[in-house]
């Protein structure tokens, strides 16, 4: 592949460059854009079910315009169609990337090597439609005979994520009768606690790992193997895996309840709209809501890939997010949903945007020359503004996502105060940070002081509804690559995460040798690692 | 008083950043500085049960003069005892900050205006004690005889972060018959939740609010109120308080069966071990497990005030951070606890820090200059390598604290997976990310180069006793405030939060106008905000 020139040579990049300099300019402060005519109408958008509000960042016309030119010029659009037609758009790992097929209820074949995917999508669609059937109607029971209601998620990273962030965001149409837990983290606390919250006889266990080789999932599953053993459970009747076809996962020497499959062109932190989420959420949620989970998604999708640029949810959400890391300087951003229910989306986006968009290399594998990626956080408001929001206010300034919900779930309690109900004072308070934060205010006592010009969007969901979360995933989805596409970076590796697997390989071996030889001293690891392997095994016996 | 010259005009901070740019050069890759011989012994600490490993941070010995110099020149010792001695350390609003006093159990009296607080501080200890054990007895009872089992916490920012942190982290000694929960947020899906998993008869809510009108706490409490007596119960055998002495949560005329004192000399953010955390953790563990806790805190305190400067780990820990922000200018800074109990931390120490160090103002009143305070963020380990560790290896850098727990909680789960337990697992990974982060890798494929050169520090606790929580709160509350002390700014006010509030308030009139008079129509309002509260009032009607 011929090297492209570097971003940084562009003339889109070289115009916004400069652009930036005059919106730093003080009559540029926001105070001043929010107050130009028709300001909310020219910077905001709907589509896909979905109001996205950018009025309060800091662009103009001019910026909008020079932001969309190289948008043009990096063909993202283009690579985004790619994306969908089931292009091999992973160059490093020579993969394609359809997550978007997983949520596709369209006619339309989609080739992967010659061979349309859609029926193997469908059969999997269909296949944890029937087994969400029988767990509920108790057709499939635990090795006792008692029913299913405790469903453990064996997984990490995006195995467990994005199901987390669906199931806690639709917790409200959970059906009663099903508890879900997530064993992600190795950490033996995690195991112990839901050892202490599940009733052994009425457990299923689904492990979710794409090579079933996954370090951490492997030790849980090991441990929840022996733990239902020991209670004299068989675990063929209490397991059920989500993986690769021909896994160790997929092997019928090693039997389970039953297993789905996923593929290889869908990638961790995309994949909740596959088996990954579909098993999980389908016995927790019911199908039915994952499935009007998944339309949501794929009406964003269509929107992402259809609409002009300029109209465009996710890629203006994506031109303004590059605009803010490579021309305004900012290095972080906060995403603030002012629904608790939503309070599992900042870590999902912290995964789903770092893991794929923290990247210095290009896709002809030169050094970006710019920072991409941002780091991402978030809590819910107003939990967050009694929080860190003093820093938001007046210290270090950092992007946020705002994001609303017209109608809680919880219609019955209106209790009153203040004159306002709860869902009042809440959305008074998600009018009043935008506006605070981007105005600010003159004070002649220093420590009273507001500088504003911070800018932040706001995005609206009409409600809780399957559909919304779904259009919310897509979104975040879609802005995460677009952004990639301006970068030129693949968003679909993570071969950052290598160096230190390979490193914990090494160190586990040596943990190993010592529990089988007690005698083995760590003498060949260098000293710092030493110190901390004798930490452990002086005080930690097997 | 008389302004002090700017810190930048500080000699030693003049060196620091001169040195700076020696520690940027190639040769002080960190990779280079670990491998000086006793790099771990001569950047490490051990003091008051907890061993800090800067090792991996981008500092050499001459850093560390440079910057014990600083703290030195800033007095930053003095304002420690200051502090603990009751002075008014809190300029801006005139008060002291006392929350060392909350946990000391020696005789020494602290005075504030001529008064002793200590009696105070032990008669609401001994009030917890009492309350807790006639609790857990039985004798007192709710309104229908039934003892209490569940706990609700009412209250926002600092009357909620902190007593989570501790709750979860100590989840393992809690008494299994009492659950807590945590009414935060003013949204009404909070408050659903929590009403959907409380037996309403055998409920306690304890709210905690110094001033009693904080709006969320205000009303969650009303919706609290209202819910009980709609089940035919007596809030007066509901509800406790804490609360400021005469505030409208300690008004005789609004019954409540106890009210405890909070005082103006502890700040919301530093309150858990005030009777913000003794009441709902003494009812949810144990009077006496809040006791060890209080005590590993005061030895942290104890030392954090009289270590000298370069063995004291919260001062040394202090700072690295102001290194780490202002010579190497690192934005942000995660916490990445391996154990999963301790995942409440982050967002402890995300307002406990945010709140305190965000400011721009120094304490004479003039801007300081230099950016303080960090963002601040993080997920346990092993699951945060699996979330957001790419752009860690790879992307932006930012610092780390990981932390390290060398005896589980769960000694019984000893599966073997890949010849290792799970908590060696666990170990395994904690060892080989700093090692990986500060050595980095070359590689011919750009793609899996590592640059290194990451700076992380490690902190290590024995086990999760009760004593190892007080003393990692202790320690972050000290680096906080010792980082204040460097800077010159007030930690203990948050006036950069007002600013929304006062919005929001004008909002809310708005909004209860609206309630009133249907034909009001926000014409009073800028469009921006009129907008939004015409697309909330379209759609919910209250």
């Amino acid at each position: 592949m011929k090297p492209s020139s570097p971003i940084t040579d562009l003339p889109e990049w070289k115009s916004l460059k400069k652009h930036a300099g005059i919106i730093n300019r003080k009559n540029n402060h926001l105070k001043c854009l929010i107050k130009k005519k028709d300001r909310l109408e020219n910077f905001s958008l709907k589509g896909a079910g979905i109001f996205y509000d950018f009025s309060r960042q800091r662009v103009d016309a001019q910026a909008m315009m020079l932001l969309l030119s190289l948008a043009e010029a990096r063909k993202i659009k283009k690579c985004f169609k790619n994306m969908t037609d089931g292009k091999r758009v992973n160059n490093t790992e020579k993969r394609e990337a359809l997550h978007t097929a997983s949520r596709s209820f369209s006619d339309d074949p989609i080739p992967v090597n010659g061979k349309d995917v859609m029926p193997e999508i469908i059969s999997v669609r269909n296949k944890i439609k029937k087994f969400a059937s029988d767990i509920h109607s108790g057709k499939i029971k635990g090795s006792t005979g008692k029913a299913f209601r405790h469903i453990v998620v064996i997984g990490i990273g995006g195995s467990y994520l994005g199901p987390e962030f669906v199931a806690s965001s639709l917790k409200h149409l959970a059906l009663k009768k099903m508890k879900i837990h997530f064993l992600s983290n190795v950490d033996i606390n995690n195991f112990g606690e839901i050892a202490a919250a599940i009733d052994p006889e009425s457990t299923i266990w689904i492990v979710i790992s794409k090579s079933y080789t996954t370090s951490e999932t492997t030790a849980n599953t090991n441990q929840a193997y022996q733990f239902m053993k020991q209670k004299g459970l068989d675990p063929a009747k209490h397991f059920a895996t989500v993986t690769s076809k021909g896994s160790p996962g997929d092997d019928p020497s090693n039997p389970v309840i039953a297993s789905f499959h996923m593929f290889d062109f869908i990638g961790g932190r995309y994949s909740v709209t596959s088996a990954v989420g579909g098993v999980p959420l389908a016995l927790y949620l019911g199908y039915d809501v994952f499935e009007r989970f998944l339309k949501g998604a794929e009406e964003m999708d269509i929107h992402a890939k259809a609409a002009q640029a300029d109209v465009n949810l996710p890629l203006v959400a994506a031109l303004i997010s590059v605009w803010n890391n490579n021309f305004l300087n900012y290095p972080a951003q906060a995403i603030i949903p002012y629904a608790s229910p939503l309070s599992k989306l900042a870590p999902h986006v912290q995964q789903l945007n770092m893991e794929s968009n923290g990247k210095y290399v290009t896709n002809d594998g030169r050094p970006l020359g710019v920072t991409a990626g941002t780091i991402i956080f978030g809590e819910p408001g107003t939990n967050a503004q009694h929080s860190f929001f003093q820093l938001a206010h007046q210290g270090r300034p950092f992007p946020i996502d705002f994001i609303g919900v017209i109608k809680p779930c919880y219609g019955r309690y209106k209790s009153i105060s203040k004159g306002v109900t709860n869902h009042q004072e809440l959305w008074a308070n998600l009018i009043a940070q935008p506006a605070a934060l981007s105005s600010g205010k003159d004070d002649p006592d220093a420590s009273k002081y507001f500088p504003g010009n911070r800018p932040s969007s706001t995005i609206l969901l009409d409600d809780l509804a399957p559909e919304n979360i779904g259009r919310l995933l897509s979104f975040y989805e879609a802005k995460t690559v677009y952004e990639a596409f301006i970068w030129g970076i693949n968003p679909f590796d993570q071969y950052g995460v290598e160096l230190g697997k390979k490193l914990a390989s090494g160190i586990r071996s040596k943990m190993a040798e010592k529990n089988k030889n007690p005698d083995y001293s760590f003498e060949d690891a260098d000293p710092i690692t030493r110190f901390y392997l004798n930490k452990l095994s002086e005080s930690y016996k097997i």
